[in-house]
């Protein structure tokens, strides 16, 4: 089964910004799919809510310096 | 003991890689400080050698899409 979940992240700038954040997220265990737009300031993640949870992917993203909205 | 490590890196385009970059490398056990520059293409690591190895600092970078010269 698969979920959606889209974050409000600032802090990417630029193509480097998405493409770290897609890397990050993307080698968490069930995540299926990352897309990220800096000019939007969204992640769009798709994910195996039995394998891992929003909250860890939203700490993911964070813990390489970009805040996500509550 | 410290080392100084200086690594010519690809990819960082704004001020946000760059944070990207400090933050996954002053996460490794060893690794005392970090500077980044989009601008030179640079990256500077000071660390402990008993700790943490070069190789393990350019994999770091490298996992979260950003190229480092050999």
């Amino acid at each position: 089964m698969t979920e959606s979940l889209q974050l409000t992240v600032t802090g990417m700038t630029c193509g480097g910004c998405e493409n770290a954040v897609k890397r990050v997220v993307s080698k968490l265990p069930g995540v299926e799919a990352v897309s990220a737009d800096h000019h939007a300031g969204l992640v769009g993640v798709e994910f195996d809510p039995a394998q891992v949870t929003p909250q860890a992917i939203r700490a993911e993203i964070e813990a390489i310096g970009y805040d996500v909205a509550p």
